[in-house]
């Protein structure tokens, strides 16, 4: 038994090895590689990810699992069974035609997408998302579910969350944010956004950013800072995790918030066990628990009150000139501004659950064959009236603004709402245990961090996302901690 | 056979992408991977160099190879085949325990070089130095050779270079420098090197060796200029080709001449002839003729008095203050100063040979059985004392300077004195095919470039070195090109 643990073992570092070799290729593509290199490094990926398809789903892999299963008692190698079963069925669940298929169809729909964005061109892209939505209720099938198909298509992001839960936790947010948002826009106390304004040089943002970082924790002797396009943070192993971020040199708020995101991300992966190591354990147990953590330190954090009672005099350093003059509260409260607005990746933290919400519920009707894909458009507009009061003029900025559903990402967005409501469920625990306003007011990050290792990062992929919530917060998910937590902040800012 | 012929290309172009990966992880390490990465990393490019190995050495190359040999008729897939067979035969030919024995080896002794050299601790690195010779006299009997037993390890580098040819040429060389070393010497206009002093900051260093890359066409949509400690160039694929550099900021020539070093190396992999793109044809034929194109591009035109006629003056917008008192004369003079040396890679174009010298001939008495691996120092030394007229005070500054040992590569120095002396015959061809003054002089290099594409850069390995040197310039190896330039130079600098 020990030489097919070894084996299995072997085979799980021989994957992650060429994982990680991916994952080096994908950030040089996005920060580094010159123009030209691309065509020949996207073949150099399409010869590695065949590799790991082939392993995950070789003879070899399967007599490992037929001869483990049931006779091993280490929790590592069980819980990599676990994973390396569920990787194999998925796989073997779908015949190699219409896997193949599939994957040429990603591929031509995510630049199909690009394009239809650039010229608002949805009807152009409509063929393309069709097929998509037509793989992702057919895999639904072949995978199996219980209740409602898009189970299926959640469990790959989020396993454990269904929509029977979804559905009880939704129209409950969707009904008090929509109330609160009644109540921000009628309040006495409106920020004033534009006194952020002034020309801040990238340099200036860099220096501020990573002294903010390092105060976080984060290692820069394990990972580093470069510019990119659409920022990310990747974890290639637990002692080389990369943060990327973006700059706008007339509004600081994208660098600044945006890698303290990406900062929360990395901190997770820095901070797994190194016992997983090797395994396909080493990485965040979700998406939605990912998203806890750097929703946690942007906005819980780095959008607190006490955050900047300690940090803007330091800010100010960095900042231009017109900063010196600009008061602390003033200061505070635009950068806390609620606006609806038509783009996700630019709302709020009040108004953001109610872009998901509006994806959830179209994504759910796609894929239950209640509606069809030339619909969005129409279906789309009229939700963000009804959720937002505001009206996207083109599909541009409305239903074509994201890329996940050109790459037949279905079921992914509902983890960025679940991410709020786990990260305001974490941050009411850690306030519980832990002095977290007197950490945050010193600027002394190093009790959260580890409050966090501990309780989350090390285990890396050895708990499910809602056993991990239960476990640390004594509950299952409640949204009731996130609207308490946009409730006190709002009414604190807009004063009503 | 068409089958076939696509099942061999196809292993070629699996084998090809790791080493693609192999590269990309290669420069990462040494220009951006934080250094707690290292550990992970290392164990990645393990698991992707066992993986190019395997497909080196599998049954399936071994059939394709045997079903192929003689029945193609496409040139490129028949040097295709000589490749594969030889890399087969040289692997197969090794027994499967002793070769991992060197590989753990290799890796061992170069740690404790590094050691060794940092604390000038050659008994240290002695027991290694005398296994890895071991291992190289046991590999070379085992892959049989002709006449030496040094020439089984030249062919690795240099195809078709024997001891018989060197040992005609290098003696030659020798006598003719020494004596031109001695003129040198005694010349009445002796350089001022210390003109070329002044702090010159990294920035500025950078933007001008920026201008001079892209003036010899280097294209920066395919490749990019990073600092590193040890500068290298590296081509992933024809369409990304990376070049490295280090700045001293006291001393611009580091820098500057580095670069345009590298930029010859990274402008013969950028011309390879994409129908050559994953094939192991696709990169430089040797070792010899690439050194060519960086010490031609390095010495023969950057350190030219026509390259500076030009490029003085924009030279001068970058460069500290002092630099716009001193005349082109005193620069060009001070930048092509002779000293003779105890460092290789310091050395001045005259002097460089006779360190290659040296090795060479210690090598070859090591390999033959005629010397010890513990009587290197002294033998160094005396040499040094001999050929250079300086004396090492310590084996840190001698017999441990270099790395190459160490890693288990015998049978490479060899390889900088041909590029020298490639360079010099190809430049002589230049000059009776176009005008070579005339272009650099106005600081257009196209003509130049396009010369080396069409005659040496777009074949790749589908030519073996000797093959292109004679093509090209009618002859074999003849260092009489090289004496004369060099006196050329030297009696116009020094005036004698």
């Amino acid at each position: 038994m020990k030489e097919t643990v070894n084996e299995f073992m072997d085979l799980l570092r021989e994957q992650t090895s060429y994982g990680e070799a991916i994952g080096l290729i994908a950030w040089d593509m996005r920060t580094k590689a010159p123009k030209k290199a691309m065509d020949n490094r996207s073949e150099v990926l399409g010869v590695l990810a065949q590799k790991v398809h082939e392993i995950q789903t070789s003879e070899a892999m399967r007599n490992c699992i037929d001869k483990l299963k049931g006779n091993v008692s280490d929790p590592v190698v069980i819980k990599c069974l676990e994973e390396a079963e569920e990787t194999y069925n998925k796989t073997a669940k779908i015949p190699k035609d219409e896997y193949r298929a599939y994957v040429t169809l990603q591929s031509k729909s995510e630049s199909k997408w690009s394009e239809a964005k650039a010229q608002n061109d949805f009807a152009g892209f409509l063929p393309y998302l069709e097929k998509l939505v037509e793989f992702n209720r057919t895999f639904a099938d072949y995978w199996g579910y219980n209740g409602h198909r898009y189970n299926a298509l959640l469990h790959n992001y989020e396993p454990g969350v269904t929509v029977e839960l979804l559905d009880q936790v939704f129209p409950k947010i969707r009904k008090a944010l929509t109330e609160l948002l009644g109540r921000v826009k009628e309040a006495p106390a409106q920020p004033d956004p534009s006194v952020l304004k002034g020309h801040f040089p990238k340099g200036q943002q860099t220096a501020f950013s990573k002294e903010i970082l390092k105060r976080m924790g984060y290692d820069f002797d394990a990972g580093r800072l470069d510019e990119t396009v659409h920022p990310f943070a990747i974890g290639l192993n637990v002692n080389d995790v990369r943060v990327t971020t973006k700059y706008d040199e007339s509004d600081f708020r994208t660098a600044v918030f945006g890698t303290i995101h990406e900062g929360g991300h990395a901190l997770y992966e820095q901070n797994i066990s190194e016992d997983l190591s090797f395994t396909p354990l080493a990485t965040g147990t979700s998406m939605g628990i990912h998203e806890s953590q750097s929703l946690f330190w942007e906005n819980f954090i780095a959008r607190s009150e006490q955050f900047w009672e300690n940090h803007y005099p330091l800010f100010q350093t960095y900042a231009p000139d017109n900063f010196r003059e600009l008061s602390l509260n003033s200061f505070f409260a635009a950068v806390n501004e609620v606006k609806p607005s038509l783009i996700r990746i630019e709302a709020d933290e009040l108004t953001y659950c109610l872009h998901i919400m509006i994806r959830y519920e179209l994504e759910k009707a796609l894929i239950a064959g209640d509606m069809d894909a030339k619909d969005l458009p129409s279906r789309w507009n009229d939700k963000m009236e009804e959720y937002l009061g505001v009206r996207p003029d083109t599909d541009a900025e409305g239903v074509l603004q994201d890329i996940h559903w050109s790459g037949g990402d279905f079921g992914y967005f509902p983890s960025y709402a679940l991410g709020y409501m786990y990260a305001a469920q974490f941050d009411a625990q850690m306030r519980e245990e832990i002095d977290v306003d007197k950490a945050v007011r010193e600027g002394d990050f190093r009790i959260i961090k580890e409050w966090l290792k501990e309780k989350i990062h090390r285990h890396g992929k050895m708990k499910k996302p809602l056993e991990i919530l239960t476990e640390v917060t004594g509950e299952g998910l409640n949204p009731d901690y996130l609207l308490r937590y946009l409730e006190t902040k709002y009414k604190h800012i807009y004063q009503f």
